[in-house]
């Protein structure tokens, strides 16, 4: 159980989802959190995880939303750029080639996916674009016979500079449609560049996409993709995920301030017995616990197939608005050592500013629950 | 369904269970709502609907820590002073009964009370104390024979005006230990005068008591309550019910902003229809999904029996201190008219302030938490 | 000096200006505070107060900005209602005739009120507007050779239960422009309706007023009042007032936390010596301390002449915002005591919701800054 | 002016202090704000504007101390690393001298280092210390016959991988007291290790130092430094610095989110135009106003001569937390690209952790005012 899940949310998985969760995690104590600070610093991906990750087996597997939720919990816990790597991966190019792919497109694509030799990426933010996603997206799909031909640039791309297969949205000249297409790194005419000088989630390589005249045959477009509203189908699937991963911060962030108002002595005690150190340690596992059970109940809604728009995306704003006030609180608790990346919080204080920010900023989310319990968009 | 329950927490009642709730819910839409701003305004107690709510048939029945907490977060919804009322009665009064009596106390108490005959007190705290209300407590009693003597003092004790029996806790004179009586409200030296000028839960009759050589026959000590760990284990119960109750509060708060937001009007349109007032609404609707996903768990730990002092403490802490940032965006959204009781809003605010002070205030929770997650106590 | 007063701030008053202060204070410590609970209870004015009022010689005198600002404060830490009749009477309803009136509409009116032999109120919030008030205002005045015919609704309108002049603002049906007209309460279609079942500065007399009909010779008319633009030069010198009422009520509400917390004991010792007590202290005098900060460049600003609409704004939207966290941080430490009138804390809170909404929401203050920093109006 | 100085409290320097800002502020916006990024990306100092700042003429010079104050501003607006860099050189170690130093000493080395051709560092925090500063120094200095040997380790130590002249404190092993004494860099025994891998103030050289054997002569021991209040007298000073510089920080986020936010669109229009936009820019210049408000009058109470420890603490304390939410909402204000470099803020938000706990904690300082506003010290 994790120190920081005093209300043993935990015991809701089976006995079969324990046991997934708890190899998931040593994976992740083994391989991730050694090595983590030391990435970052360079901000290089550890590419020898990739195989690692694939022995996991978890990409392509059908399984329950909690148990999907914790693990997102469990990847955010141990690294939020290790999470957000499989989230890209996993969730966001395998999902939308699920989700909108035709049946033999999903048998082209994803065993190779699911097995790691070939990895995904999510091409749909632009450089002018951002919370009017698609109202504003501009980059164009143009049909010449069986071929497309893509033009436009892309932004914040994860996975980009390495990933073998890119999910690319781009509206239809004709008909003004948002479709996707899944265009492989080495297209003529498609170009990514790293994104250098982040100051958050260091390890994920985010790349400036150009397409300049790239050319896609019929066959490589998804299927299913008609319109934008396709698209959302996938964002709001992995939209719940960062909420998940966001506990997962909170509560790294937590435990390592609790372990240092531990050790940590000030006039001659642990500072753990100070009262002002103490209100920051029980500020933290309140939003730990209240945020672990909105997503336990999403989750629920999830499997229960009632789950809207609005329920991922009041989760996505409140969980990460929550994170970012516990890694704020544990870093003034590390004082000074909190800013040096060895003791480890400052890697999530400066990561939790990406997932607050990224899959719908709290102002667009907000909007998009207020749509819903109002009945009025205020989006403009 | 109640609007603010976005996550639809009621479907994990059973049906049953719905029923009571939807029962329950209707006697106080009917009966409590539409005179509580009047009877709040004039501080009394509305006597009648103390046999309405026998009828009600909850007090003294098993039932599910979801299900009871669920009944607290409905009156809360209704109103905090009934909710209150009612929590003094069945959960702290009848509880220590339950908990500390033998079962002849039992059988010789509790049916009536459960009917409703008899109403329930339960005093504890003191003037001079609060939160460290064991090793503060200093009413006494001198066993003479077969009779215990009180002499004392005790504040805030709500229903105490007119409760035909009262629980006083003392500490015996002989082995320093706190023991409960119980004490009828015609006993000789036994006074109750009601504290006046109260901001909140106006409804609520609280009194200050004085206890001058009240006699008990040793029949009428709880004989199970043997230090204060046995009144600590009361109030581990009737701690969770006052976070379900803040849930409750904070759902009638936002049903109350919301709906105004549609009908109030500025600059030619709803003023729901504005970006500020949508922020308010979510960052509401937030507070209330996670605190109650936060109670749904502490329900299943208590069931669970693996609940602990922490997690009811937590809970309270936490969840009246959302409610509080609830019922002020509310009182916001409302300006002026926020000011007023017949906009209903007012109640809930000045309420609020009652249940987060009450029954430990945030400061003792969070220390109560503190020392479980570090292993140190910091009270003093 | 004022306990709150931690920088010495009234250090920069003029020793004449001082002396004011001091005798101003005497007078709210010795008439206002003592009665202040007591008339509050019961939603009473103390009209006994009125000829007090007169004999401190403070209405209608030229002085600085910076005195002005502070027996605002003054009044605020003795009592917000008293502030806010005084500013109702000598800022809105004076201020109105002396920035709007003829020469001869001065002499004919100030004179009597500057002695309070003539109490006056100002009318111009209506029932269905508020922050559009501009746009919004209904109540018509319609000329009839030299009688104006005023019909129309106005809400909230402070004095008006016993005020000799209203000050009534219409919108000229001719020409839709908004104009001033000083309506005596004996005024055939005249009616005031107290509102009934305040939470919040509950010895402020608010009226509901009716105008039916009323007819006023066109010298009553202020001759200075062309357009909405001229009630707005009032609003404007009064805004900062609340802004210097607020720092008052935050003044009292830490005074009254700091005197508790010496008072109060807890494990047998004053609850002042803990961490968490000294940290709810510290975040209060730091509020005052930065709110007080503003508040004097503001005076000085105004004083230059330099004063904008955003500047008094800004100060009133922050400042309240302020108080109002340090009246909850008050009433925390006080925890059950805060609930009772005789604590003195309760009144602050409760009236401390009425200045953070009227003359202007945080919400359209906020606005109004917001337009003047980046140029784009965002009230629709 | 700068943007963010809404109330115009440049107004309030000289002309003559004026053109000394106006100066510094040249120099910063053409030399500093430039490189400033690109330093911190490789946590690097730019040792080639050391001469440059000489040419400014500021160390050493007499100055009112709100021109001092302003200085300080203007530095922390354009980086906060070479704030610091000058405030270590000229505040700490400099002053040291300045206030502890013999008239001898003063004169041997203050004069090279206000030309900045010996650059000064201050060694008081210790690895296993902070908070406790003065009851936790354990570095010893023990006298043999004219010479003083030093062993310890100091941590944290601001410029010490280049300085010429560390200003070490050190407690003698005879009379326990804490005393000062200059080290050259070069002395036997003496090392510094750059300490790595921060992620704030990434452009200051902060050293881990160890003392072996250290010998100084009785001639470089600081003569007027007779125990730890010797040197709190110093930090005093500076502290006030740092309440400066966070506004300085404060003004540069607000100025870089408003030009943003009249930049970028969403929706067709510019972000500026939205109202959770204008939101954010106002909390910002509200925090940005008030805190200015309160350093102002702190310059004031330190020019009158009547500055307390507390006022410092106060200033630092509360400035240096609404400078956090500044840094914050700018953050939000930009999303994604907050957190690339390029676009400004990420820099500032990175670097106010490092100022939020330098020169005493939050808590501590908040300690410090409690102590003095309670009359009980809570340290323990």
């Amino acid at each position: 159980m994790l120190a920081g899940d005093l209300y043993a949310f935990q015991d809701l998985l089976t006995d079969e989802e324990t046991a997934t969760v708890q190899r998931v995690r040593e994976f992740l104590e083994t391989e991730v959190t050694p090595i983590a600070n030391e990435y970052w610093a360079r901000a290089e991906f550890p590419s020898h995880l990739i195989k690692r990750f694939a022995g996991l087996g978890l990409a392509g597997v059908e399984r329950s939303s909690l148990l999907d939720g914790w693990l997102a919990l469990e990847m955010g816990h141990a690294d939020a750029s290790m999470a957000t790597f499989y989230g890209v991966h996993a969730g966001l190019a395998m999902g939308s080639i699920q989700e909108c792919g035709s049946p033999e497109q999903r048998e082209r694509w994803l065993p190779a996916m699911a097995s790691f030799d070939r990895i995904g990426a999510f091409a749909l933010t632009e450089p002018g674009g951002g919370s009017d996603v698609a109202a504003g997206l501009r980059t164009t799909a143009r049909r010449e016979g069986d071929t497309w031909v893509l033009d436009g640039r892309k932004r914040w791309i994860g996975n980009a500079t390495f990933a073998d297969l890119i999910v690319v949205w781009a509206r239809d000249s004709a008909d003004d449609q948002v479709k996707g297409f899944v265009v492989p790194k080495d297209a003529p005419g498609f170009t990514a560049t790293k994104i250098e000088n982040k100051i958050a989630l260091r390890i994920v390589q985010n790349a400036d996409i150009e397409l300049a005249g790239v050319r896609v045959p019929e066959a490589d477009r998804l299927q299913g993709a008609h319109s934008f509203k396709d698209t959302a189908r996938v964002l709001q699937q992995t939209r719940a995920g960062v909420a998940w991963q966001a506990v997962g911060v909170m509560l790294a962030a937590y435990e390592i301030a609790l372990r240092y108002a531990g050790e940590r002595t000030q006039f001659g005690r642990p500072i753990a017995k100070f009262q002002l150190v103490q209100d920051l340690l029980v500020r933290m596992v309140g939003n730990v616990t209240a945020s672990l059970g909105m997503c336990v109940r999403l989750a629920q809604l999830q499997d229960a197939g009632v789950y809207q728009d609005e329920h991922s995306a009041l989760a996505k704003a409140y969980c990460t608005t929550r994170m970012r006030e516990v890694v704020g609180w544990a870093r003034e608790l590390l004082a000074g050592n909190g800013i040096v990346l060895e003791y480890d919080i400052g890697r999530f204080v400066a990561d939790a500013e990406a997932l607050y920010s990224y899959e719908g900023t709290r102002e667009i989310n907000s909007l998009i629950v207020g749509r819903a319990i109002t009945g009025h968009g205020a989006f403009v």
